[in-house]
């Protein structure tokens, strides 16, 4: 069975996570692994080129009642209707989560997923801590490579 | 773009309708249509099957919190974790919807399909009426290949 | 614990189903059972003005990300963000679920309802056939307070 | 209208951060407004406890299918079948959000709180950085009367 990793990140996001988001998608494809995304723009679209422009499959599952804000490399788009709940649903698809920059919708679906199980791989990703202790429930990555090399092996386990 | 059909009907599905369901599934992927359905047994089944053996594209929307019950000729699964609301979801994702036979679950998605103003045609489906007038909101076709063509002429308008 | 009463129906509806939402709401007041709805206008809000002028409780789960558009006779409002989804949480929220009239909305309830095992009555809603036959899952009401009496006696079995 | 006030936090949680949620509970319901909880143990119940004690309003948006997990000092239960993806209902149906100790599903309900503009005060719970900076989108208090003070004055915004 084919293994499905999402990425998550902003829709408004700079030029290195936008790059970083590119390359995960191309390494996803290559791996033969399905990628799942929120479906719009900024992380979301630049995941789902890099999937696409390397012949893999990009899912996006949309906040919006219809597809008129889905980004064009998507192979699959579903509109939810659900708002920011989607969120929800982009953490739970995957076997694994890689969380890129983000602001405070990555952090839902960070949170989300780790309530779930799946373990997420962050790059340039929020720090957590409780009583000023850090809190190591993200495995940090170096690159995307490293991101991807590290969410498939979580995702297999 | 890609037209989407949602396929609808009973995971406990009598031989007609899994019959039916697959002769839809495989038309659909002949015309190039994206299949959507709920991802489970019986008619949700036999029309990914159908679509999958004809090399097509079929998604399903699972109301499970993991892919475990899903069928094996999904391309692509969504496990949802919102049970029985997720027919809310294939109705909307559908941009036509054909309801083959169906126990209460289908009612629902084509109430949902028809108050989203999705076109839903029938094969051997629920017949309405109000005060003891039918009331013509479901497109019956005579047969797979008439209610494939019907759903494609009504998701392109 | 309280027993939880569903009434749903159009937010645009005519008088006669305004009148009926009314009395349901008043009748289901004064049995101390806890009106659930859609949060709206029309057979909605009528519904929950009758629960409050009896000195009932009235839950609206609206479609809505906020509650700017929730009625004014809700005792609690969830505003869900998930649009139409919500008619699912409406039936599922009733231990009996009453339809008023109703529109392609009420039928996804009612299909929702009766996929969950919620027993439904109706006052002038949608009737049901398969292959020329009449299906009974609706119970027939002859009026507000026999719908109420029907559904207490339902939703206690 | 109402201020409605979420409180978030685990279902399983320790002895401090049962007793600082009674007491939130409680605040919210001298004050008059409605609490919102996720209606199950721990947190939940002790919130819901404390409102109820004092006469207040709690409503509890359950992940179950049912209400048989529900705590019993809910005024109003939902249940919504929707697993943890109920904890963005639960974040959305606060004008503010208090946060009390927390494990990853508190986590995904602050992401989600933030993301839609909802205000957040923390007690004990999560503190978030990224780039080594710490971020403060959570107003600290120092107890739970100081939290529910904080939380109105944030809500009336």
């Amino acid at each position: 069975m084919a293994v499905y990793v999402s990425v998550i990140g902003a829709g408004d996001a700079d030029a290195d996570a936008v790059a970083a988001a590119e390359a995960v998608g191309r390494e996803l494809a290559v791996a033969g692994a399905i990628l799942v995304c929120g479906g719009r723009g900024g992380v979301m679209e630049a995941a789902a080129r890099g999937a696409a422009e390397a012949g893999g499959v990009a899912v996006g599952l949309l906040p919006d009642a219809d597809r008129s804000q889905a980004n064009r490399y998507l192979s699959v788009s579903v509109p939810t209707g659900m708002g920011e709940l989607r969120n929800g649903l982009v953490a739970r698809a995957g076997d694994a989560v890689i969380a890129i920059g983000g602001e405070f919708g990555t952090l839902s679906e960070i949170g989300f997923a780790l309530k779930l199980g799946r373990p997420v791989v962050g790059l340039g990703t929020w720090e957590l801590a409780r009583g000023g202790q850090g809190v190591d429930a993200i495995e940090v990555a170096d690159g995307p490579r490293d991101a991807v090399a590290r969410a498939l092996t979580l995702a297999r386990r």
